[in-house]
């Protein structure tokens, strides 16, 4: 998390004014986001919020929300903060991603937090955090970078 | 993948001879995994692959595999090829892991594999990577580092 | 850096109330520290600055600091950030970090700074930032995450 | 380490025939390697094994080789591994890398080996690893992965 030390992060723009549908637009196309019931909670240039209510069916063997489904929503709020100051006749790939496990996710309600800290013509960097929400207190489950790719000219509606 | 350059992976032993039924079953009792269609294709001391075949729930918005899904299959290959070297009375916990996404996951079938690179008595490293299988051909899709610990006497059939 | 969107970090608190001068010494005895002209700018329960004057040294082919001189400050800042909150008889291993380098270290002087996110009885999770300073100008020139591991019941002095 | 399930690595061929005298040059043209005592052990398409003998001077408060410089050799052999398969007229530059830290660097010598997975038109990634010698025999002292990003149409000589 932030550090008082650390300046304010940067205001980012969207060049595209139609950042927000296109986001969503992209995001309820993937059908690995309905099959967790994953949903975007906050959309802004820079910064994305997934949701993931509490469901057996995404749990580990010990009853919390399997560690590999925190990687996906994380990684998927980290793509969509940067698709979101993408150009409109672009879409966004995955570099790679690292995730840090520091709490249980024995939770009602999981929100990955994307936030942009580095915006780039070709690759862009993005600060992941995942906070549990257990009856109505937050914990900090998890907390990572990913790096993205912009690859111009191509549509993001696939095949 | 391997470098010519390098040593033979050390061969490991697992101090508890039930490790492959330990193993099963706790894989067995991760809802995640049942949900994505996941299932142990080999297990051995200090490796584990996990196997997922394609299918359209499973995908992203091109058509791809999701990343976070190739995250999933990983870290679970990982977990088990760890946990396969603990002791009986034990459970294993991510600490943390990281995946470079090599190639779309435009596959009939994964195949994540975790190969223990370090075991210590707290921590072990595992080295994680994920094959696309497309009309018999291999494909490197990922690859990628788990740190993973060993919490002793706690058993691993949760709460 | 900090999403506006996070909660502030914790407030930590050094179960030793020796941890200052603790730090600084054991900082004083890394040989590394003093061949690259690295020194402590700032240390308080949870965090640690190391700065860094640019000098030829320290630089890669484009007259830039090396990126892994960035990985050296950034480790040792995490490293002492951790340490800061360990017992008195205890010691410090980095477990692994993850480090990218997102603008040239075109820069006077780096300040690489480590802020503890999760504080745990055995691993330690450290957010780390490096920061360029150019003519009055701070740069963002790299992030990272670090785990570390506190061993107890052995000093810090070596062999 | 590889394993024996992994298929060998695929063989590079390297585009530009003078690759070995281009990355010796630019490897010869960093100060912060001198500064260490690090040089180049080999050198082939895709691969690069970077060596440097234990010194008081890069050790920390153990006595060991500090993990910053073991990232520092790292971070170089991935670099030259990378640089290796590029075209005459680039450079290369670190994107990120993540490493972890197996066992104390309590050794003689060090050898950083970095060997490419998947070599891209724009990014490439290598597999890192850190072999420490201890009277003859070896200990793999670190792993890890790094993606570097090819520049094009801009030389290596620096500012």
């Amino acid at each position: 998390m932030a550090s008082p030390e650390q300046a304010a992060p940067a205001s980012f723009t969207a060049p595209d004014p139609g950042f927000e549908a296109r986001c969503r637009d992209s995001f309820s196309r993937q059908p690995a986001m309905h099959l967790i019931g994953a949903s975007i909670a906050a959309l802004r240039p820079g910064f994305c919020e997934v949701r993931l209510p509490h469901r057996l069916e995404v749990t580990q063997q010990h009853g919390f929300v399997h560690g590999g489904v925190l990687g996906m929503i994380a990684d998927s709020a980290a793509g969509y903060a940067a698709y979101s100051l993408f150009p409109a006749d672009s879409t966004v790939l995955t570099v790679e991603y690292k995730l840090n496990l520091m709490a249980p996710a024995d939770v009602d309600e999981l929100r990955a937090r994307g936030q942009v800290t580095r915006s780039g013509r070709t690759l862009t960097v993005v600060a992941m955090d995942v906070i549990g929400i257990k009856a109505g207190r937050e914990v900090h489950c998890a907390t990572g970078i990913a790096t993205l790719i912009c690859i111009q000219g191509r549509p993001d509606t696939g095949r």
